[in-house]
């Protein structure tokens, strides 16, 4: 199926390692007219270079690994496009191995040293309290991840989760709100947990409460967000303002508060985060805390080609979110 | 960084090619208490197999790539994970290569053969009418395409977009609607002309009238989907029903009619395509037309790695849609 190098050389009648020296750019190696016999033979038969081989001659380019759990979560494959395109505008290729029913990580690490990347990018925040994934990633090869990962000593880059739960509790108090609500992810997370406590220190500098019946755990889904709602609801139907974990979550929060009847935002406001592409379209448009997944793909990729290039990197690296205003948060009418 | 066949036959004191037969799984080579310390040695250093190496001694397991334009699209990303998956849960491996802004069709397809992949599959609709992809694909290796591929020659799987806009027509039909609008996607789309074929075809059937002024084209967004609906209702605002290419643009569809003041459904109906996680969560839920992509990319990977084994396979590939009602639909009330 693939013509190879023997094929090449035998055409040009030259050495299989001379026309491997040629076709993986080294230079001075043969006369020009050789090098051109071989750059035709190569042509002629359609031969497309070996990717292991060539980088054994050459480091200019390199190859990324990527390692993600769920392209279905938005967040996860945001990252990982934007990290992807980040390599391959820098001519890297990159590689993308996913965790999922029946591939576990270290199946899913494997492969990519299998594939022999120089450096691996991990996006599996489902992972994060995987003792495994930790195991064969450390001291291998330079890796840069997205989420925690088990047992720390890999370099990390995210947003800064706690400023995500402030920026919700100020803007809900700083509109007059004081009975207020959250619907979180799993607390099991980290992400979750930080977020609350940024949340939570906010509403008690205020004393304000948040008593437990006020924060109700869900699962990062459309319908986890909205049975969530009907529960919080249920336990205190005088919330006037819910903070929610993702926008995701959000659309079923919306869903169920429209189905209790409530004037929107006039009855309850409602605080996302993400702000992925469809907050503006939902009805209200969505107020929400922007994580930027784009830059932080981008940085990740970039962050990760500099330690594969030998220089040092911190450990931990934090980019900024803000909020964005936009109709689903108002004062509360009652 | 990657310990080597070289360092692993130095350890067990054997030939570099005795190593290579013994890690790439062939029997009868060498004694068992050779094999055993060739093992051993492997496994103390920490060696991983090199993929490609690996490829040219046996063929049980095959490496499928992936040619995507843009996981952004859900369509494509859920296609390319389910695909991905059923490779894996056979233990294939995947590689995906991107096409986007700086890396064309070329460039995306010459990084898989690079990888030595055993076929492709596509998901990048956005170049069908690319003859470049056509090219670089044709007559190489095994490739099963989601999307047509400019030139032909190439087995496509995806589902019969004809019935798709069959099945909107006759339930918006059987609601009573005559005053019936479509917002499709872009016009220079195969799909486009067949699912307003199919569309149109019902209603000429029942002497009901499609002018184009209740054609609008728009480009697959939350944001088209939006401004489309102000310029069709604009345009003649007494439109009972419309057709909506896909879900994403039906959310932007909603939030429009919302801002007109309609009520829903009652005066106005709207029936989406795709059925993506979030229909039955807007508001109201969506009555869509499912698009099978999970289906649809496990049986393309299915029949990528039947084509791998020498098996024949179609050339086209349907899988059947089917109408969900939700509740954005309903009798007209004007």
């Amino acid at each position: 199926m693939y013509v190879s190098l023997r094929d090449v050389a035998a055409r040009a009648g030259v050495s299989f390692q001379t026309a491997g020296k040629v076709l993986n750019g080294r230079s001075g190696v043969v006369s020009a007219s050789t090098r051109e016999r071989i750059l035709k033979a190569a042509a002629d038969l359609g031969y497309v270079p070996n990717a292991m081989a060539r980088g054994l001659v050459r480091q200019s380019s390199v190859t990324v690994g990527v390692v993600a759990d769920d392209f279905a979560d938005l967040a996860v494959s945001q990252f990982v496009l934007a990290a992807q395109r980040a390599a391959a505008s820098r001519g890297h290729a990159a590689l993308i191995s996913s965790v999922h029913a029946g591939v576990d990580a270290a199946t899913a690490v494997r492969k990519l040293l299998e594939y022999r990347v120089d450096g691996i990018l991990v996006a599996a925040p489902t992972l994060e309290d995987d003792p495994v994934l930790g195991e064969v990633l450390r001291g291998r090869l330079p890796v840069v991840s997205f989420n925690r990962v088990h047992g720390g000593g890999i370099p990390t880059i995210g947003s800064d989760h706690a400023v995500t739960g402030t920026l919700a509790a100020e803007h809900l108090l700083g509109l007059g709100h004081r009975r207020i609500g959250t619907i979180t992810g799993p607390q099991s997370r980290q992400v979750v947990g930080t977020r609350t406590r940024g949340f939570r220190a906010v509403l008690d500098a205020a004393d304000v409460p948040l008593p437990d019946q006020r924060v109700v755990e869900a699962d990062w889904t459309y319908e986890g967000g909205w049975s969530a709602t009907h529960r919080l609801l249920d336990a205190d139907p005088s919330v006037t303002a819910v903070f929610v974990h993702n926008d995701t979550m959000a659309v079923g929060v919306l869903k169920a508060l429209h189905e209790r009847g409530l004037d929107l935002p006039a009855e309850c406001s409602v605080v996302g985060c993400d702000d992925l592409s469809f907050a503006g379209y939902l009805v209200p448009p969505l107020t929400t805390v922007r994580i930027p997944f784009q830059e932080t793909g981008e940085r990740a990729a970039q962050l990760l080609v500099d330690r594969i290039g030998g220089k040092a990197i911190p450990s931990r690296n934090l980019l900024p979110v803000e909020l964005v205003v936009r109709e689903s948060t108002s004062p509360p009418n009652r």
